[in-house]
């Protein structure tokens, strides 16, 4: 008779762009057991939108308070049905969220938009990662920190982006001054949901996570945490008072932010007094789900990727323009957490599905159709390449004002073609990323791809290893993010000694790797020159570069590969 | 009683890219009594195509042959409800054909495509005039015309074009040398057609038409006709030997090609004998039919477009760089004809909707749907431009290796959008025409527009209005180049002693003008700031421009417009 272990068990809540997920998994192998996904339901699935504005992107806070009640409700179900589970043996949660996404709150840390006299203002809601309204001030920002000479932006790719803290919340001063008013204080989401799990909402003692203050809000332990009360005075006043109304000490995901609420526990038929760990950016904890270490790039693929490195503290790390941010203690404790990302990826097929399929693509799922044919074309041989620039750059260029961008379309161009070179236009510009982080330094000896896209499009991941001309493997788990949210659950409930040995037990690869093919990735190096052009002329001030090849280039390329053919 | 005066009338045979149309018009007024378009059956409608190469588009000459058949007899037929109508009272044939549309022909004059041994070789048919394959060939002739210092591209904007006759001929040397040993000589259909009908088709005596001669084929009597013999043969020995297999004299459209075969009218039901015109290309006559004269621009607006003037012979006229053609006597005879024109315009629309339109949009008339929500938007408001290069450039760039761009699309871009956005990219290809005709001295005074999208496309003319800041009127004539090729009928037939003369009898514009909008203007001004740099950017070698600030203004325009709305 075999040896019978006491099983133990962690929640990983995963706060995504449309949904909230709640994994429960074994803390010995990171076996999953039970999840489950509730839907937001405001909006444009979850998704406050403003007609007039396509950069504004809201989020009601209400739609976080019940999807946490409902997955972790119905995951717990769910996991009822694997022998030996009960709740009582749950012995951490961890959290994970989008960001940045602020939200006002008042003295209390209630989030203003739960006042009934700013329910329906946009401004009182949270402000989702996406929302791109305040390029302005990420601009002002930028400018004020480059004038002054301020440390402030070396970590953040030098440039500060219209999707994070202060530009969000100077941005509401400017255009919503009694929302601005009314608020006490802005807190991440990331911190608001831990606080909210154990009881303690208050914005000066609630659990402040160093991966939200470290990328997004510009806090770093070396200039003293936040940026200078006379440096945010010098944006504003009303910015220097927000200083000092969060708490002053950010502290990484492996501690815990309290214990699970009495209250909330019994919503969801959990034991009271639970750890719950300190929370941080789904792409962060899904790196750890992914089993990240030193040299291992995690692609976290979905609407948009997140792409994440580790580097030990120990050793020097260059300053690396474009990347958003390199935060010690961000994804892995002791180590330089280092993101980068592409703001949009299966949103931009997502938008081609929904706006542009024909309707003998559209019937059934548009993007197996065109898929299928898409996947029978060989490289170059459409004549296109695209720019994968729909919602903006995040990296390298840290630019949300730019465009999306088709080129080589002629008389006969097909809407499988477009698909394949809006997939192509996003591995050059995973291509790119991959590029800057080795020409500082950041050797990337292994890509691991994990989210929705990697796990069900092997078309996709063909083209990306076959651009990248590098193996991609795909994580284990579907569910990385959560998965790495409960992997903190577990480090905080005790089951390890360190988030590293959790990882090793729990994380690992698929065995099906997707290798680049040596033709493809032949011709695909000719159209990343081309990519990179129209990237370069369009993307940056002053570029010298002459695009007059690039059409001549597109169609030698596509009349020699359909000779081949 | 009313004085009865004897009805006279002409015909005019048009033959277009997908199908023939013959009008039977009233001499006295142009009044239109009968017309019929035979469509051609080979191909996909009438283009013969090579699923290898998009660049091939070919014809059978069977078809121009039962075309004419089929649309003559059918359109005396409709004629013949007309009071007073009788096949003995046309006094005048005319031809306008698509051109260059060179095919191969025998000793006899006979299309090698007619022969079993080539009926089904791809080489032997005609070439029709948006056939690229010749581009390399194209180069090799601007090429060696530039080092031997010859002045035969003066008159062609300076680059010799895929589409012309020499290219076509060289390239078929090339790439099917026993179809080119096996013709005699190559003719231009617009000569061909003439030629079956008088029964003359020996290419050493059939009248040749200045029209296609001096557009296509280098003709100029200012050095002495086609090509030297040594020029060609520099390109290729065969090519000399061509030079003399052709009339050696090119001649205008007033001017009779001789008189209907007997046979030919047997079988269409017309008297034997009468008179038919030299025939031209169907934007020379379109332009015709539109009413050309000094300062006029007729634009002919279909699948492409074609944009006509005329200039005195007596007074001064610049070469202008990148006009396809400056040829005396091209238009009307005893003027300069000046040919320019866009490679596609109602191509590139008939090719979103057949490839692009979603299925709300392309369920019954995909165009209808489309307009229905793009003419809602305002000028600058959909954030993007496009260029309008899917089938290359022809004026001002005369370079067939250029493709299509689209610029500025976001993850919430719109079909209707992409769509209005095509239509002004043919609209700034407009304006970059007229601008180019002015900068060298040749006032465009008054536009008309004729063609099917002139006819019946309000949207369309009315962007064009406001793009081009300049009234737009439609030709009265829905039907202009067969009625342009029915007024050289007219004049052939004895009807008028000057085409001039039969113009201000048979020619008008529609009560209807579209006149520009002073905000859509300025609008536009800006965003053909934007065409115009990645128009040079794109398109002109070695061009110094900066492209950073073309999506930064299109997203500034973008949400300027949307905060006015």
């Amino acid at each position: 008779m075999a040896k019978t272990v006491e099983k133990r068990y962690a929640i990983g809540v995963d706060y995504g762009t449309n949904s909230v997920r709640a994994l429960v998994v074994d803390v010995a192998d990171g076996g999953e057991i039970g999840s489950f996904v509730a839907d937001y339901t405001a909006g444009d699935h979850g998704i406050l939108l403003d007609p007039k504005d396509p950069n504004l992107a809201r989020q009601s806070p209400a739609d976080y308070v019940n999807g946490f009640y409902q997955s972790v409700r119905r995951a717990l179900k769910a996991a009822g049905r694997s022998p030996g589970f009960q709740p009582a043996k749950v012995i951490g949660i961890g959290v994970d969220t989008t960001g940045s996404t602020p939200l006002p709150v008042d003295r209390h840390g209630q989030p203003l938009a739960m006042q009934p006299r700013f329910q329906h203002d946009l401004a009182a809601q949270a402000w989702l990662w996406k929302d791109h309204t305040a390029h302005a001030e990420a601009a002002e920002i930028t400018e004020q920190a480059r004038r002054q000479g301020m440390p402030y932006l070396a970590k953040c790719g030098g440039t500060y982006s219209s999707e994070w803290y202060w530009s969000k919340v100077l941005h509401c001063k400017r255009t919503s001054p009694k929302v601005f008013a009314a608020a006490y204080g802005w807190v991440e989401l990331a911190d608001f949901v831990p606080g909210f799990l154990t009881g303690n909402i208050d914005p000066h003692t609630a659990a402040r996570g160093i991966c939200a203050a470290g990328h997004k809000a510009l806090y770093n332990d070396s200039w003293g945490g936040l940026p200078s009360r006379e440096f945010l005075a010098s944006l504003d006043p009303g910015l220097a008072e927000l200083r000092d109304r969060y708490a002053r000490q950010a502290v990484p995901a492996d501690r815990p932010a309290g214990r699970l609420a009495a209250d909330v526990a019994g919503r969801v038929g959990l034991p009271a007094g639970i750890p719950v760990a300190v929370g941080a950016f789904d792409a962060h904890m899904g790196a750890v789900g992914a089993g990240i270490k030193p040299g291992t790039l995690v692609k976290i693929i979905g609407t948009s990727t997140c792409d994440m490195m580790v580097a030990p503290l120990d050793q020097p790390l260059a300053d690396i323009p474009g990347l958003c941010g390199i935060v010690p203690g961000s994804v892995l404790p002791g180590m330089y957490g280092l993101e980068a990302g592409q703001s949009a990826v299966g949103d931009i097929f997502n938008w081609f599905v929904s706006r542009l399929a024909p309707p003998e693509y559209a019937r059934g799922d548009a993007h197996a159709n065109l898929t299928r044919d898409a996947q029978r074309l060989r490289p170059g041989e459409s004549g296109l390449v695209a720019l994968d620039w729909n919602n903006g750059n995040r990296t390298i260029l840290v630019d949300p004002r730019l465009a999306g961008l088709l080129i080589g379309q002629t008389l006969h161009t097909t809407a499988a073609e477009i698909y394949r070179a809006l997939v192509e236009a996003t591995a050059f510009g995973a291509l790119t990323i991959i590029q800057r982080l080795e020409e500082y330094g950041v050797a990337v000896k292994e890509v691991v791809n994990c989210g929705g896209i990697a796990e069900k499009n092997p078309f996709v991941m063909q083209i990306y290893a076959d651009v990248c001309n590098r193996p991609m493997k795909v994580s284990r788990s579907a569910q990385t993010c959560a998965l790495g949210a409960a992997i903190f659950g577990a480090v905080v409930g005790g089951a390890y000694a360190s988030t590293e040995k959790a990882q090793r037990r729990m994380t690992g690869v698929k065995p099906t790797v997707y290798r680049p093919r040596k033709a493809a990735a032949a011709t695909y190096a000719e159209l990343y020159g081309l990519y990179r052009a129209l990237h370069d002329a369009l993307g940056t001030p002053n570029h010298p570069g002459n695009l007059y090849p690039v059409m001549k280039n597109l169609l030698a390329i596509r009349d020699r590969v359909r000779q081949e053919k």
